[in-house]
């Protein structure tokens, strides 16, 4: 396997992100790259992306190397297509009916040596969900992580086991235009920003409430 | 802020990760580089790198942007240190007490703007905690994850409200010898392998288990 070499989205910030973000400490641009776009043009994958994604997730660290993470996928105009768009709140499928593949993560709950709870699968399946994204973002794709849909249908239709637990879906396809998008979802069209570093960090014990 | 270039890790694969892993399809070579070693020198960290490491957990993706990650940490020899420190099982202590920061992962349940259950808090928290590893990574530190402590003390001896869950502890330092691990860590001190791609994907609904 031959390496990858860096992609312009690992070497400098787009202008679209530098508008939108000041990161406060210097970090790997590739992940302020990082955003969650809606629009998206409804072409195909090749096979061989959408299975570098699936690696780029398959290498994330987890608890005792226990790897929870699953993945459920259908690609558009596929025979299962129908069955993960449907699950979506309408909200989502308004845009995510462009993606060129939807796709299910989930976890498993317990540790399978010895079936007892496994404390950080939800935690550790998160990680390799960011390992797919910036996967994805390296290859100027878009990637969107939504909670908006039906976590018991999809349970039920996707014949999950009780022993596994439903995530989230993502949306992955190629960058489609602003102007192409339904109004709602085009006016969210850019990237977001975060709360100030103070807000999430603390040294010694997690700070009193503010009275 | 200037923007960061990116690192020697990011650019290929150590020996050290190339003689341990495969990626049967070509990714960012610094999500493979990232391992989680356990040798440290117990050398200080600069402010300026670990708040580096938190700005890259900072820009993670969260439902409705939610952010629902905090993170709690000590500095080695000063005054936190020994609550976080006490708090490792002795598997754990052994080595992840020659660390620069101990850090604590926690997750607010219910989002903020309605206190209704946040479904993805723990796993979008690990989205943060990779985005932490992979930046802490390419800067050539030790990054290990651990779930060996006690959940329960952490909660109480951090004071961690209701509200909130403990998620994981990490360990961060500079990279020490092999050779000044104990015997048990020494033996585990290079990159881990993972299961196949065939085992944690699959097109359509989940796979029936193997009869």
């Amino acid at each position: 396997m031959e390496e990858s070499k860096p992609t312009a989205r690992e070497l400098a910030l787009t202008d679209e992100v530098k508008s939108h973000r000041k990161a406060g400490h210097p970090i790997a641009p590739l992940l302020l790259n990082r955003w969650s776009p809606r629009s998206m043009t409804g072409e195909p994958l090749p096979e061989s992306e959408l299975m570098a994604l699936f690696e780029a997730a398959r290498w994330a660290p987890s608890c005792n190397n226990a790897q929870p993470w699953r993945f459920v996928y259908a690609r558009r105009d596929t025979e299962h297509w129908p069955l993960l768009v449907g699950l979506l709140v309408e909200a989502n499928r308004i845009w995510a009916q462009k993606a060129a593949v939807l796709l299910v993560v989930i976890s498993r709950k317990n540790f399978e040596y010895n079936e007892k709870p496994n404390r950080t699968h939800a935690f550790d399946a998160g990680a390799a969900w960011e390992n797919l994204a910036l996967e994805a973002t390296r290859r100027e794709l878009v990637v969107h992580g939504m909670a908006g849909f039906d976590y018991d249908r999809a349970r039920s239709e996707l014949r999950v086991p009780e022993l596994f637990e439903v995530m989230a879906m993502v949306a992955i396809g190629r960058r489609g235009k602003r102007e192409d998008l339904p109004p709602k979802p085009a006016a969210m069209e850019q990237p977001n920003d975060r709360r100030p570093l103070a807000e999430i960090v603390h040294e010694g014990p997690f700070p009193a409430p503010v009275a």
